[in-house]
């Protein structure tokens, strides 16, 4: 079904949905293109695809172009996502080279005399080199740049200086060592998706059976990667002490993406690490990709953890957070922007244990408390964090950008 | 590398070359747009790899987009694929209902203001449906139309009318029932891609060794997707009884992609039906995806087998006569177009194994007589089935659609 802006008029009020609609005005006629390197998987190509849609709607005329490289570079770039978040890694010449091969290919093949192209992420950054620069051009970063690998930054930066403007997620992430303008656009999530729309408690047991996920005691959840920045095991370390206090079951649900072995690797070590307590569902494992799937897992949960040792933002704490739900998170990164500390939800050190173990508790023991921390979540992120809210910046910012 | 036409010039000479730098030249100013449904895999994808930069070398100014669906519209357009080839499945409102809301959504972001529209094959045809069409659309179909699904014909056809043309890969495709001009292009392999570019012994040597593949004796090939319609279980048995009077080796090539189960259970029916040949590697199967070991097994390759009960045209074919390799194939389909009996190369009825069997041994047997097949063979296609041919078949065609 063709997304419009209409269906969100229910969920946000008229009030949003005519601030668009007026601001939309001033873009009539432009022509905006997105351009990121992936259609399908990861929070860049599902905000896409619910972004651009929507603009279309809003008959703000806006495409969307996917650069195409072998498997190759996207091993190269997933390295280069990763180095921009700190890791190491050896950053040789022939990697250089085939980022700029593949970007050039593109070039070739791609035509863009749109009024204003934004490029999402480092995959192609460079791709800008290879144009007759005619428009503005925007890089959306998405990735966490508070300590980024500096050779890789320092080469980085001879593309991102040819931009005109940069938007990061949030201020921590603004860098002093670029000399261009640098705003800020907060993630968001669709609560149309299938990840987000309500789904009423039949659909919710239905699914539930079906994957095979009792809800017979409280269930605390991590939805993350099986990935060690999400820190599945000492998630299992604090469920093994809740569960000395209080029946329930943990469920840690996570895509396995076949081409990525650390996550493979890391899925073994946490089964290991749960061993029999596997077998009576004490702990439940799951690695389908099925959005109704979590967001049923997410709507039966009594508590939502995110146990994360670096978090960009967090999606998955947002759309928790939508759901109601009282989010017990780690104090890193990203994550205070959405959750306030004792209002909206709980932070803690990402080393207390005891923390995260107690708060649980006494979350799962006082539903009130859960119901009214649950309600103050909803509330925040209807304000803050959901597309519409995503809508009005990029038309403020498209504004800025073209008609000034 | 970005490619260009010049990098041709030594294996087709100047005068190709020219001509199409003057065709051309018909065509500057000109806005092309070809629409697919994969940047990767299938030869599809391939080919306008090759074909998209090249135009644009040639200041063609043609631009590439990838219609975008969830895994359940590329199952139904598969299945729709299929059917196209004849083969029956249930044709449900609902796969209608999916197949046209995808084409839909992707029509909402996709703005098309080029001087020409191509869309190949059936997934985004009815993208025309959801258009303001405002110049010529091409419907450049790959797919053997000979004896389509009924059903599903009789519906595709309602989007097919609204084209201006149809272009489709050989004469027996061509429908009696669709009113509207239909065009022939053959398909052409790119001499210049990893798979069919000269590759000297050393390096055939080393891949070869690499993947485990000896070649102490005579290599009898066939290389395609282990799919009923290659019928691998009947080469295995032509294999066999060759094996009692000739030592030699056969070398099944095919992907094997994880969504396709069909693939998959073949696989294992082959394996089975193989079973000790495969220890002492009589009888190797390889699915590793490898675009030089392809090459390299092509190359070492006495004789190429392709033993297909159907085929569109068989690129496979096409890639082993560019090797000067004597190819004994199938006549069906598209396979005549390619191979003039005893010419260059051989043909038998798909029911004739005694056929295949005689010619393989007799050309293992004379050493001259694959050379002189294979020498033949290597001008047939280079005269007919490259992609230089197809650029020229493309801006003869383009400046016939557009400029008239």
């Amino acid at each position: 079904m063709v997304k419009s802006i209409d269906d969100y008029y229910d969920i946000v009020g008229p009030q949003i949905i005519a601030e668009i609609h007026k601001k939309a005005r001033k873009l009539y006629g432009k022509h905006i293109v997105h351009i990121n390197s992936t259609f399908q998987g990861g929070g860049v190509a599902e905000m896409l695809l619910s972004l651009i849609p929507l603009m279309n709607d809003i008959n703000v005329t806006t495409g969307w172009r996917v650069l195409h490289g072998n498997p190759d570079f996207y091993t190269i770039t997933k390295k280069f996502h990763n180095g921009l978040q700190g890791e190491d890694f050896n950053f040789s010449d022939i990697k250089q080279q085939l980022y700029l091969e593949t970007n050039e290919d593109f070039s070739q093949i791609t035509h863009l005399d749109h009024d204003c192209v934004i490029i999402h992420d480092p995959q192609p950054l460079p791709i800008i080199k290879f144009f007759k620069k005619q428009q503005p051009w925007i890089w959306r970063c998405h990735v966490d740049l508070t300590s980024p690998h500096q050779e890789l930054w320092e080469f980085l930066k001879h593309f991102i200086v040819r931009y005109d403007h940069m938007i990061v997620s949030n201020e921590q992430y603004k860098k002093e060592d670029i000399p261009i303008p640098q705003h800020i656009i907060c993630p968001a999530i669709d609560p149309l998706d299938p990840k987000n729309k309500e789904i009423d408690s039949e659909l919710i047991d239905y699914t539930l059976e079906k994957f095979e996920i009792p809800n017979d005691k409280p269930i605390i959840t991590q939805v993350s990667r099986f990935d060690k920045w999400k820190d599945p095991i000492n998630v299992l370390k604090i469920f093994k002490n809740i569960k000395k206090k209080i029946d329930c079951r943990l469920v840690l649900c996570g895509s396995l993406a076949s081409d990525d072995p650390e996550g493979v690797l890391i899925y073994e070590q946490v089964k290991e690490a749960a061993g029999n307590m596997l077998e009576n569902k004490d702990v439940i494992l799951t690695t389908v990709e099925n959005d109704i799937l979590v967001n049923a897992i997410q709507s039966q949960s009594s508590v939502i953890i995110q146990k994360s040792l670096r978090e960009g933002f967090g999606l998955t704490i947002t759309e928790a957070l939508w759901k109601s739900k009282p989010v017990v998170a780690s104090k890193v990164g990203g994550v205070p922007i959405q959750i306030t500390n004792g209002k909206d939800g709980f932070l803690f050190d990402p080393m207390d244990l005891k923390g995260f173990e107690n708060k649980i508790i006494e979350l799962i023991e006082h539903p009130d408390l859960a119901v009214k921390i649950g309600k103050n979540a909803r509330d925040k992120v209807k304000k803050n964090f959901l597309i519409t809210r995503q809508i009005v910046n990029y038309l403020d910012l498209l504004d800025e950008f073209i008609n000034n």
